[in-house]
């Protein structure tokens, strides 16, 4: 099977690794892998580049170590399944990749892997220790989301137009890396990111896409990392600005701000996956005013959702006086709205008053 | 704005609910709705026809009734909604619906309805007594699923052929009714109702589809309304078989059987849900001998699990003599097994060997 350019980079990042230890091996030293520390220490926010990112420590990993030689054993095992992986053209779940390395070792009653919860990290391992995300060792995890908009993509061969999605939309799927997906002519103005499927279903059904030019995904909740890739790579490619709509409350501000400087868990792949540019459209906290919400439509914030906000707040992606403005009066007021609490105006009121005033008024946080 | 038939029926009968309302109060006579009760006294498996069915128990809901008013006037609130949804040609979510039916009432502190937990029963109440599925009423639950195969349908003026949809497919909307989506020619022999996404997403790759003439589509675990209504429409409609393939867990057998008769909870939806001859091909509980998976990929079986399987074994729909030999092993042997397990015997063993040996061999449930 010939290998793309994508592939063919994964393939040679993971000899060079195999390659390193056989050279140690040969050099009759203790064969090691180099992984850069995933833990909150090791995590830092870069206000120039505007992401969450992973510091410079490593650990190494050795074979002849009792304590380490079974993961050493396992990251090889793993990194040998996606090698077979990205060769053969094929990708899978990561729960599957689990299966599919699981062995009992040789006459012993010892597994390679007992749970997923092994595998998990060493894939995590791999993805630092290669600078491979997950999606370039061909795996995926589970996905969410739909998308449609002015723009042609092509998709493992094929060509799709996602003006003419219907009500359904193209399923976005868990890898959208360049050699599987790739998009075409289009005549976009900007990217649309909202929180709820019921939402998109509301500018899909309006087909407020087709009057505003925009592209609209959605990734059912906290967005996969499929949808946040193409959101990157549409931001990246077509020079589109990003614009994020979510319910006001801490879980919404949270999904924002994962889309445009990524997470803590999660800070390699920040630059893959963040839209540092990205901008907030709501529902913000002063809308209730601006938008003349009935209180009755207010939820009563809990205790989870004050400790939330009040951590927010000291997060340095928040610190911009705006923000603190914004989640002080999230506090203060003791209530949140979901995006629907605005259908209270009426069914059309997000796609044909609410949005279109926010973005003529420029009326965004960044 | 020109109605289809399908809403000038729906809007038909919500006025004659609202005149029969009328009538009695001209009469002077205490006005009511006349709902099915949807307890599981009134539930019935139909032997014949093969599906869970509501018996025709009623009860009356009187406006002129400390204990009723509220309720009366809630679903008077909601129905009244569902007809300009209807009207206007829009749809909406039952969240979203919530919101825009609630209101405080006069000068009172009262609220039509306190929470979405309150508006949801006068949603089924109005389906029942209607006899209006809610997606004709323009009311949508939230939406998983994909689909592809040899297939061309429209959905919303769109031609969309779902044999080019790349790796990520069409997302399946909630409301997939005639006024909506329509299907198209096809050169589809059956369809493939798959319980998860990372194994549909394995059929994709494969292009089981194209090679097997089928359609696939999964519903991320228990599919919901719109992939169901979907796969009973392509079944009736194409009259094409239908196979189900899940995990050899109480939870995979369920999904069948809410498939093949619909559940009890909702079994007022059957008839339009349910699909009395899908067949099951796996994951059985015979399959880890005849497809030879190593005991290290079976999974220990918990409490629930095993009170789960026996309470199985005394439902109706499961008692023909093979299933309960299939539920009985289940319980005998304490393991249950996911189908990613068959990717132990190679990563597309379950497109290559796996499937096409059940159904060349027909070793399927029904």
């Amino acid at each position: 099977m010939r290998l793309d350019a994508v592939s063919k980079k994964t393939v040679g990042k993971i000899e060079r690794l195999a390659e390193s230890v056989i050279k140690s091996v040969k050099g009759r030293k203790n064969p090691f892998v180099e992984i850069p520390i995933r833990s909150l220490a090791n995590v830092h926010f870069d206000k120039k580049k505007g992401v969450v990112q992973l510091g410079s420590q490593t650990q190494k990993r050795y074979f002849f170590n009792v304590a380490m030689a079974k993961k050493f054993m396992q990251t090889f095992l793993v990194s040998d399944a996606c090698k077979e992986l990205v060769e053969s053209g094929k990708t899978t779940s990561i729960r599957d990749l689990y299966y599919i390395t699981k062995h009992t070792i040789g006459d012993t009653r010892q597994n390679t892997f007992e749970e997923q919860d092994e595998s998990d990290p060493i894939i995590e391992d791999l993805e630092v220790s290669l600078d491979a995300l997950r999606e370039e060792l061909h795996l995926f995890a589970s996905r969410k989301g739909s998308m449609v908009g002015p723009v042609t993509i092509r998709d493992s061969g094929d060509t799709i137009d996602l003006r003419r999605m219907g009500s359904g939309g193209w399923a976005v799927p868990s890898i959208v890396e360049e050699n599987v997906v790739q998009l075409g002519k289009h005549e976009a103005r900007y990217i649309l990111l909202i929180e709820k499927d019921a939402v998109w279903s509301r500018f899909n059904e309006d087909k407020f896409w087709k009057r505003e030019k925009c592209i609209i995904i959605q990734g059912g909740g906290q967005p996969p990392r499929g949808v946040r890739r193409m959101v990157q790579r549409l931001h990246a490619e077509l020079r589109l600005p990003v614009y994020v709509l979510v319910d006001n409350d801490p879980w919404g501000f949270y999904i924002y701000s994962v889309m445009k400087q990524g997470s803590i868990n999660l800070a390699y792949e920040s630059m893959r996956m963040a839209v540092p540019s990205a901008r907030f459209v709501g529902l913000s906290s002063f809308d209730k005013d601006k938008y003349e919400l009935p209180m009755n439509v207010a939820i009563k914030m809990d205790d989870g959702d004050v400790a939330r906000a009040r951590q927010m707040l000291a997060y340095p992606w928040f610190a911009d006086k705006r923000w603190q403005r914004e989640i002080q009066e999230m506090v203060r007021s003791g209530v949140k709205f979901e995006l629907e609490a605005l259908s209270r105006r009426g069914i059309s009121f997000i796609t044909e008053e609410y949005l279109p005033k926010k973005l003529r008024e420029k009326d965004w946080l960044e």
